[in-house]
């Protein structure tokens, strides 16, 4: 019964690639850990680009 | 001093249906743990259907 | 598919307890929102009393 | 290596403020428990204030 | 800048399957989002099978 | 009523790290959002440092 919660910056992650996100994170742990994927649930989160930051700056600004 | 997290799909989640899930968790706390209501912190997350996957799937599909 | 996580002080909580937090917040979902219990997970977690702060004090602290 | 993780209600916290946040909170890691600030990330997260309560009440009922 | 929390019970998973996990995970978002594998972190919680519960009911009963 | 946690690997962090962590973040949202001490928490979790990976590798091996 694995949870698996993906955090990533909102940058346009487009519907198909959500899909493949949660597809590829459910068999991760079927192949890795015999897990039921019936029982496996991913969340994908978007955080915007001012609300993530890292080494002290938000994302926003290191990416201009 | 708990902190209670309710992550559901955004599907039309009403104002009384939060304040119903925030009093009947921090109710659970108190009858069962006999926990402060004044320290208890109920927060809840709703997740677009396209972020949610479960058995490999995306809710937004496996709901069709 | 509702996810639900109960954060409280590692004080313990016994496995009846723990039981009843399942049970209990499973129900909150099925009669609020009329979730399915199968898809309904519910990870309680136990933190030490040294790792909780309220009003910038630890709990260890504060509960003498 | 730390991942720090601040929820506050969605109350028109500025973009001054979440890079006070981000810095602030990745110093304390760095000063209190020497850790590098490249590998530090922090992420803020809105609750909307219907969807936080304490006391077994809406942040949007309290602060009426 | 992804963060990846998998969540599973506590039941034996070896080193070698927690390395497999987080380098699966890791692969996961470069390969579909293009991220960075420096700035993707992993975390892998074990939640004890007392503290977990699907369907109302400890998963520490449902493996009996 | 803001929420902070703080992940850090597993490494003999001292209860008066941890007390001067939960000091500071409280500080850091009274200070720069206003935010009451009272009902501001702070959770901080240690991860083995075999379950927290960066750039594909477990921390356990990378500090090697």
């Amino acid at each position: 019964m694995p949870y698996i919660n993906i955090k990533v910056t909102d940058e346009q992650v487009t519907k198909t690639q959500k899909q493949q996100l949660i597809e590829g994170a459910t068999q991760l742990v079927v192949d890795i850990l015999n897990k039921d994927p019936k029982t496996t649930h991913v969340v994908i989160d978007e955080v915007p680009v001012d609300n993530w930051g890292v080494c002290g700056t938000q994302y926003s600004e290191l990416k201009k």
